[in-house]
């Protein structure tokens, strides 16, 4: 780590930020950086990875190759993730040699689902009911508290609805625990909402936290489809959405933008997940807002001041996932629509290539 | 150069742009050229190029290196520039080996500014009065015809008032003369105008034109200090803005962006000179529309359909010279101002190191 957190924890002009992860967040979190006049280094398992494009330096590497990594946290000034799935025994190693950002305990609570309802319960936020469950005694017993429909799903590394199994009905439960493979899991009761939507909240080196509007999310086979924004809340619930995750954020002392999603119920907002990185969810700040979530997330974690999360337009984001690219040229001739592209070689089902931001009107 | 020019001239997804000249212009380009989904390639004689920081790759060498222009060259799909001196002999090698946008006209007629008054007069549009100097003989005609003051200006490679001698009183001819050490200039006349607009205006391949709304520019030391938007133009100006910035490049068979300054007079609007890239004075679109003319410039040069040009906040631009960087922390505590840093190493006095856009209100 070269000398150049300065002011406290402020780095400074020039600096390199590690990024973790090569995916599209760490392309979008390359850009905003380099928007800030800061450089990039991103440390991926894969080759040719989208970050890559737009990275002052990528460094093409396992999770296990201590040298890489070592070298890797050395040449920059601070580390950040564009995903919550980083080896324990990787960050150990960069945490000895370089601050990482958001810190360690937002992951740690956040690659593991029940360790992450505990937290959230504890913070005396509501959740859906949920019950560990290790083996078939463990859900049989799950199953007689929560009842069906539930839907099981793997403690760590699920995402865009992997390492889940809805349990419509009883008879569907070994079934279910079959589909774990043996992984720890949690079964979570189904929530009786009206319809999702995400907080992108921030917090800065200081403890301040600025959130972005609330966007409304529309998910489609387990992966996010739409957010629109302004989203469907009430004035309170929007107030609520705003301070749950300015507890969690407190809560965890954390630095840097984080995705709480929450379902919309009648007896108020539920916790779904949060996630300690940049969301899809908050991409349609890129043309909603002068200062966007990538943005934000860099600032956070270069100690600058916060954006104030504030709206100019409303917007429509929809995830262009596989094929959907082959919708780009219909795109490209509508002026209020922007278009960010992934820069990715394959087109596969199921594979984010990039999506679009329709601007629908002044806030 | 691989073969992904498809449907005539549109560039494939993923296709890789070259870009001439690692500077600012450059880097944001390659940035815009991300978002699209291509990559990006520098060529630049400078080390550690601000574009390279954002760049798949970077060549460095001189513009004499036939070899690594010719590598260059057959890495892209398609070249374009941030700056329009790169010398004659390297234009002619790289465009022996792939497509050259905006062409090698707009680059002949604005690399020398007899020329382009010539071209510009020829098209009928009005420019300052205007004399081809070349020695002691043709400056006394000049003045003679044109009076004083006037400005004697190199006839090529002059920016940012480099390479230009006012001439106030006559007695300072001699001294005006000697500041061109000899290279042949142009002496023009002043225009008694209000203020100068710019007209970012962009032109597609299939002849197609937008251009953006003109912005208001103030300059400061011979650099370009602020613009502003929307511009104080009557309705009338504002049209004929764009109609004589369309006919300009109609007239070059132009693809891309190029910025169009204008003096705006009692008798109407003058053109004071014109670039054929991305331009200072368009930067404001970054955070006033939503296709910026960076992305306007990528869509020109992939063949794709241009943005409408339509602007969703009212902004002004701040250039950052030298010194002025450190303002940075005033800036960033402001929601409304979007920060662009160029990443330099050093700053130097003079040196553009970044620019502020702050959004005024609501177009």
């Amino acid at each position: 780590m070269t000398d150049v957190m300065t002011n406290g924890q402020t780095l400074a002009p020039n600096a390199t930020i590690g990024i973790l992860g090569g995916g599209q967040l760490g392309r979008m979190l390359s850009v905003a950086a380099s928007r800030l006049g800061f450089k990039s280094h991103i440390y991926e398992p894969g080759a040719n990875p989208p970050a890559g494009h737009v990275a002052e330096t990528v460094t093409t590497a396992p999770y296990e190759d201590e040298a890489a990594l070592r070298a890797f946290a050395e040449s920059v000034d601070v580390v950040t993730y564009e995903f919550e799935n980083v080896p324990t025994s990787a960050l150990d190693l960069i945490e000895s040699l370089v601050p990482i950002r958001p810190n360690r305990k937002a992951l740690a609570v956040s690659q593991d689902r029940l360790v992450e309802k505990n937290f959230l319960r504890d913070l005396g936020l509501s959740v859906a009911p949920f019950a560990a469950v290790d083996d078939d005694l463990d859900l049989a017993e799950a199953l007689l508290e929560i009842g069906a429909p539930a839907i099981l799903k793997t403690r760590r590394f699920g995402y865009d609805g992997k390492g889940q199994a809805r349990i419509m009905e009883l008879s569907e439960a070994d079934q279910a625990l079959a589909d774990m493979a043996g992984a720890p899991a949690v079964l979570e009761g189904f929530v009786d909402f009206s319809h999702e939507v995400s907080v992108i909240a921030a917090r800065g080196q200081a403890g301040d936290i600025s959130c972005f509007d609330p966007g409304e999310n529309v998910h489609k086979s387990g992966i996010l489809h739409t957010t629109t924004v302004p989203a469907r809340l009430t004035p309170a619930q929007r107030t609520d959405a705003v301070l749950l995750a300015a507890k969690i954020l407190n809560a965890l002392d954390y630095v840097g933008v984080m995705g709480v999603e929450l379902f919309v119920t009648s007896a108020g907002l539920v916790v779904n997940e949060i996630a300690p990185r940049v969301h899809n969810s908050g991409h349609w700040t890129q043309n909603g807002c002068v200062i966007d979530q990538f943005e934000q997330h860099i600032r956070a974690v270069a100690g600058w001041p916060l954006g104030d999360g504030k709206r100019h337009s409303n917007v429509e984001m929809l995830n262009l996932i596989g094929d959907d690219v082959d919708r780009i040229p219909e795109f490209a001739k509508d002026g209020s629509v922007a278009i960010h592209l992934y820069g990715k070689a394959d087109v596969k089902p199921g594979r984010k290539m990039g999506h679009v931001n329709k601007i629908t009107g002044a806030a």
